[in-house]
C-alpha cells in the first residue's frame, strides 16, 4: 500500500515580507538551508519505494512557478492540482483524496505543508512508518510536535489513551485553540499536549468519509468539482464553479476536531513553521556572536541578529543587537527580533503606503 | 574691492558611506536641504555686487562632475582649478591666491569649504562685511564658530584682545588641537574659544606673503606650478610636477598657527560640518517622534532615527530607536546613532571585504 505525499503549496507570506511576498511565498525561498523548504519537503520522501511521486496542491497563481521548479529539479509529480481560488485546507486535501481514490489503488496519503522545517527527517519517516497500521485501519492520524517552549501561537492536541496494539499512537482527547501563556505553560509541563503542525496520514476513503459526515458543505462541492477535473500539460484543474462552492474551512475545524477517528503520534523531529523572523533566526545556524547571516553582509560589533541579503544591496551593520535586517530589491526591513509578531501590521502599513504612492 | 569666493570642493567622505562615496563626496549630495551643500555654499554669495563669481578648487577626479553641475545650474565660475592629486588646503588655497593676484585687481578672497551647513547665511555675510577692513589691512581673518556643546572633534581658536578700531574682530591668542572632553567643557564655559571651521578672509598678497614666510615648501612649488597653469574648456590645471612638489599640509599648520597676523571673528551662524550621521540627524528637520526621514520610508513605532532612501530599496522600520538606516543601490547601512564616530572602521572593513569578494 503506497503512500502518496500530498504537499500543500499555499500561503500568502506577509510575516516574512519583504523576502516572502504574494508572488513568491516562503516555501519557494532558501531560508534555512541552501534549498527551499518546498524542496526540503519533497526530499523527505523522494526516491523511496514506499512512496508514490507527490501530489502538489497549489493556487492557480503559483502553478507556473511550481512547474518550472519541478522541471528544473527533475522531480516527478503524480499530479499538480490547482485551486482556482483558495478555499482553505479541507477543500485542498479533499481534492487530493479524490484524485487518489479515483486511481482505484489502495493507498495512504501523507498531508504535509511545504513551508515547515523538519530537522530530523529520518525520525519523521520512522514515525510515519509507525502510524501506517493505524491509518490503514481507518484512523485519521495527526503528527503532534512535542513542545519545547510554551508557545501561544499554535493549536495544541491533547493525547488520550494509547491505541490498542499500536506503539506511540494515541487517541486524541481534544484539539485546543491557541492558548494563553499560563495555559501553554501547563501544557508544556503535563507532557500530554503537542502542537498541531498540520501533518496527517490517512486513507483517502477514511478522510472523505469523515468529511462527508462532518462537513458536507465541503465534501459535496469538491466531489462534484473533481468529477469534472480537467488536466493539461501536467496541471489538473477542478471545475471552477464547483470548487468555489465549497465552504472555506480548515481540515481541523471541518474534520479533525469533530471526528472520533482522530489519533495522534507525538513526534520530536526538530520542527519549525518558520512563521516569523524570530523563528527563522532560531532555526538557522549562527556564528559565535549569535548572528544568522546570509549574502553580502559586514557585521561589526553585532550580536544576535538575523541579517539576510537576497537580491538587495549589501548590508553593513555596526553595533546592532537582536535585530532583523533584510535587504531585497523590493524593500529593506529593519526591526528588533522581539517585534517579529508585529510584522503583519507593518506589512499592511507598508502596502497601504505603497498603494497610495503608486 | 571685490571678494572672490574660493570654494574648496574636496574630501573623500567615508564617514557618510554609503551615501557619500569617493566618486560622490558629500558636498554634491542633498543631505540637509533640497539642494546639495555645494549649491548652498554657492548660493550664500551668488548675485551680490560685492562678490566676484566663485573660484572652485577641486580634485581632478571631480572636475567633470563639478562642471556638469555648474552648467546645469547656470552658475558662472571665475575659475575652476584642478589639483592633479590632493596636497591639502595650504596648496589649494595658494593656487586660488595666485590666480586672483595674477589678475592684478585689488581683491579679497573668502575661503569656504563646500560641505558645511550655515543655517543663517545673512548673519554670515554680515560678519564677513564686518571683517573686510581687517582683511584689507593685511590680517588673515578666520571665522570661529561659537560652540554650543563641548565638542572634542574640532580644533579650537582662543580669542585674545580686540583688534584696534574693528568691532567683533580679535587677535588670535592660540590655535589648539582637538581637546579632551574636560578641556572642551572648560572652553565652552569660558566664552573665549570658538571652533575652527576652515573659513577665512584675506587678500591674496597677505596670504601668499605669510605662506612664503612660514611654509616655503608650499609657497615655492605652488608659485612655480601656477606660473605654468594651463586652461582649457573652463578648467585650469597647474603644472603637475610643480604642484606635486608642494608639501602636503593644512592652512592651519602651514600658516594660521604660525603667523602673527591671524585674527578671529566669532560667529553664531548655525554652522555644522555634517561630519557624521549623528550630525546630519541634528541638522535635519524631524517629525514629532524625532525621526529625520527622506525617501520611501515606512516607520512604525520608531523614534529618534535618521532614515534615508537614496536610490536604494524602500525602507520599512518597526520599533527602532535612535538608529541610522541608509538605503542606497550600493549598500544598506544600519547602526545606532551613537556609533556614528565609528563609521570609518566600518567603512574600512566593508571596503576590505568587498575587495576580497570581487
Amino acid at each position: 500500500m503506497r503512500i502518496y505525499p500530498a504537499i500543500l503549496v499555499g500561503g500568502s507570506g506577509t510575516r516574512l515580507w519583504p523576502l516572502s511576498r504574494g508572488d513568491r511565498p516562503k516555501q519557494f525561498l532558501s531560508l534555512v538551508s541552501e534549498q527551499s523548504m518546498l524542496e526540503d519537503t519533497i526530499a523527505r520522501v523522494a526516491g523511496r519505494a514506499d512512496f508514490a511521486p507527490p501530489i502538489f496542491i497549489s493556487g492557480e497563481q503559483h502553478g507556473q512557478l511550481l512547474t518550472r521548479m519541478l522541471a528544473a529539479l527533475a522531480i516527478d509529480a503524480s499530479a499538480i492540482l490547482l485551486e482556482p481560488e483558495g478555499r482553505n485546507t479541507a477543500a485542498a486535501i479533499a481534492m487530493a483524496a479524490h484524485w487518489i481514490a479515483d486511481r482505484g489503488e489502495p493507498a495512504l496519503m501523507l498531508v504535509m505543508p511545504s513551508d515547515h522545517v523538519i530537522a530530523d527527517p529520518d525520525l519523521f519517516l520512522a514515525k510515519v512508518e509507525q502510524a501506517v497500521d493505524a491509518a490503514r485501519a481507518g484512523n485519521l492520524v495527526t503528527f503532534g510536535v512535542q513542545p519545547d517552549h510554551p508557545a501561544t501561537g499554535y493549536g495544541y492536541i491533547e493525547s488520550g489513551d494509547a491505541l490498542d496494539g499500536a506503539s506511540g499512537v494515541h487517541h486524541v482527547r481534544e484539539f485546543v485553540e491557541k492558548p494563553p501563556l499560563a495555559v501553554a505553560e501547563r501544557y508544556l509541563a503535563d507532557g500530554r499536549h503537542s502542537w498541531n503542525a498540520g501533518i496527517f496520514l490517512f486513507t483517502p476513503e477514511a478522510f472523505l468519509g469523515e468529511l462527508a459526515r462532518h462537513a458536507p458543505d465541503v465534501a459535496g462541492p469538491i466531489e462534484a468539482a473533481m468529477a469534472a477535473v480537467e488536466s493539461q500539460d501536467g496541471l489538473s484543474r477542478p471545475d471552477r464553479g464547483g470548487f468555489l462552492a465549497s465552504a472555506n474551512i480548515s481540515i481541523d475545524c471541518a474534520v479533525m476536531e469533530k471526528t472520533d477517528r482522530a489519533v495522534v503520534v507525538p513526534v520530536d523531529i526538530g520542527w519549525s513553521d518558520v512563521g516569523s523572523w524570530d523563528a527563522l533566526w532560531t532555526a538557522r545556524s549562527k556564528d559565535a556572536d549569535g548572528n544568522a547571516v546570509r549574502g553580502d553582509v559586514s557585521a561589526i560589533d553585532c550580536d544576535g541578529n538575523l541579517i539576510l541579503v537576497d537580491g538587495g544591496p549589501p548590508v553593513a551593520a555596526l553595533g546592532m543587537t537582536d535585530c532583523v535586517i533584510i535587504s531585497t530589491a523590493e524593500g529593506v526591513l529593519v526591526m528588533p527580533r522581539r517585534r517579529s509578531p508585529d510584522m503583519k501590521s507593518l506589512h499592511d502599513a507598508h502596502t497601504r503606503r505603497a498603494t497610495v504612492l503608486s
